[in-house]
């Protein structure tokens, strides 16, 4: 097979005509296009997609603070080594830019697609993987405003065929002790007895863990599998000290995470059962695999974070679904009407409720430009007179 | 004291003419300038300029994804407790930006400086520092290119009166150990056997102990008295591992920490003897002064990162004047010309050769307007058609 080159990395802000002041990550989304030797690759970097933009092509600060483009643009594409190598390649060349590993995100993504589609193979088995296994979906969800919300939220949720639920953010943490536990049980009596009841703090108690414990009571009380970020992501000793308080109730974390060495310190030091990557934000695909087997060899359940498209939702479960123990996944319910219309193919739940990652070469999804576009921002940056990003026509 | 809120927060980027591929990260700041009922302030932002502008002014992705600048404005500013309000604000609103902190860092620093003025108080007073006490400089400088140039460095430097110097990046952990070895010796000859001898590898071993530890022989042979960042920050097993090996040659790291639970991190796993902090990426004088605290407790030295202005110089001396035993502090003596032009005022060294943080209130620095004009590039930044950031008038 001859050697190709990568000719062109491009990024496309699209959002919703309206972005609330709610915890929806669903609400806009920058995708990614990598061309090489005649193929294409798509990808997604989660969240604010302005700083990635800026990012991608900032002018060089020094030697150790170059664009993230710089180390994209003209590398061999042959093989997973070069993917790996660009990695690293980036990383040394933009270590002063602490945006960079949120940009690089979407562009790995899109290299494992291009090489999947360049090899007719899909990115599970580029990663080694022989057989995927399915995946138990848990719908995740906002917390209503009222426990009265949350128990029909969790009716609903049950009704649509889900066996396992996370209700966060909110006024989850908020409120008063009671408060919470109010909405926790609700959920609890939403969803029936026997589903995974899973809570989702977001963060709220920084780092004081007694504001964390004061609430395992009505936590257990509800039969709670994971207490998802109680701490922000670095706040070991907080996480290690409350895990050992919680019982039953596992900790879950590491979304925050946006290198392999964040992740690594969550596992070693903070005491989480469930280890959650955002490929979209941790340096994608090749990044998220490298920590599902530190957590597997440690013991640890990796689990995928995911809050936007398909294109992302497949991006996330090529990591890990070769392995089986690794049962359940995040799945977003409510996504905004851009996070299901960029694609043209969707992860959809089978007869038994479960989801397969797409058999297709490269990450098996299709982007419906056609629609993308109608959720298109247009955007212009200029440095020194000069234009350094203006906004690409968005075409296959 | 009637009472003020932030009415302004201003980012400009400055530049050398040219920027050269080396690692030298004195030839762009990002200028910051907060206003609140009538007194001014003054911040940097360290490396990449334009990343952190469209940080500060990106359109929201969602409640926990906002521009910075939407956590600042109209805040009220009267005490240091408002310092510490508006830092929680910001990552709490801009948790999933992950440039936030880097952004943040010139606009906390900013708002020590305005409180400084507006109190009539240098701020390591307001900072409960009673007594500052001198720090001795270390020259911080890149090693040349061949051994014959970092000797005539190093003599260099003795000559000009330093009693320690840091040599790093180049050519350093690039080549063969012999070559590395040769460039170590050759430092120690041109500083004479008296002088603190420091060396910095620049992560350039990413995490590989082996090769560390393969230059510990010649780093010990020539008396060194730390070895900054073999790795990047995060590695922390393999700081750890190296550290037990390295004897007498301490480690040193930490400047790449984002926030304070990075730089905790490295204090509680990675076996550091100094936590180096750059008050312009870690989220300004406050976070800064929190690690300062941390690392005192634990038997930590902490010392400056610096290699900008010396405004950032004085922002960064704050956190540590009061403690003695935190003897050195890096001090750049071969910054670009906009690095040394941006000030009027400058942290020069005394007739023994020590630095002292500024009298004066604030950071005791005046920005001097007209240079730093000459060095402006500007910027524009349009989204959906609408101009959301252009460079400012550049004012007192």
């Amino acid at each position: 097979m001859r050697s190709v080159t990568i000719d062109s990395v491009d990024f496309w802000y699209l959002r919703m005509p309206e972005v609330l002041d709610i915890g929806d990550g669903s609400q806009d989304l920058l995708l990614v296009r990598v061309a090489a030797g005649g193929d294409v690759g798509w990808g997604e970097c989660e969240a604010s997609p302005l700083t990635s933009i800026a990012a991608l092509v900032t002018p060089m600060s020094h030697s150790a603070c170059k664009p993230v483009i710089a180390s994209v643009l003209g590398q061999r594409l042959d093989d997973v080594a070069d993917i790996a190598r660009i990695g690293v390649l980036v990383r040394a060349n933009s270590l002063d830019l602490l945006q960079a590993d949120h940009t690089f995100s979407g562009i790995d993504i899109a290299l494992w697609d291009l090489l999947g589609k360049r090899l007719d193979a899909p990115v599970w088995q580029l990663l080694g993987i022989e057989r995927p296994h399915p995946k138990r979906p848990y719908a995740s969800q906002l917390f209503g405003d009222t426990p009265e919300e949350t128990l029909q939220l969790g009716q609903a949720t049950r009704a649509a065929g889900y066996t396992a639920a996370k209700f966060g953010w909110g006024p989850y943490g908020l409120g008063t002790v009671a408060d919470d536990s109010a909405q926790v049980a609700a959920a609890r009596v939403g969803l029936g007895p026997d589903a995974d009841l899973l809570v989702d703090a977001g963060t709220v108690w920084i780092d004081d863990v007694e504001r964390a414990a004061a609430r395992l009571d009505g936590l257990r009380a509800a039969n709670v599998t994971w207490l998802e970020e109680p701490f922000v992501s670095g706040a070991l000793a907080s996480y290690r000290a409350l895990a050992d308080r919680a019982g039953s109730v596992g900790l879950a974390g590491g979304e925050g995470s946006h290198d392999v060495w964040g992740a690594r310190q969550m596992i070693d030091h903070a005491g989480v059962r469930y280890i959650q990557i955002d490929a979209g934000r941790i340096g994608g695909i090749s990044t998220a695999a490298e920590v599902a087997r530190y957590a597997r060899a440690r013991g640890v359940t990796y689990v995928n974070h995911t809050f936007t498209s398909h294109l992302a939702l497949s991006a996330s479960l090529q990591p890990f679904v070769g392995h089986a123990d690794d049962e359940i996944c995040e799945y977003p319910v409510a996504p905004k009407s851009l996070a299901w219309d960029v694609t043209v193919e969707h992860v959809e739940r089978d007869s038994d409720g479960l989801v397969h990652v797409p058999e297709r070469s490269g990450l098996g999804m299709t982007i419906d430009v056609e629609a993308a576009r109608r959720y298109l921002v247009p955007v212009e940056i200029r440095v020194g007179g000069k234009v350094v990003y203006e906004t690409p026509e968005l075409r296959d």
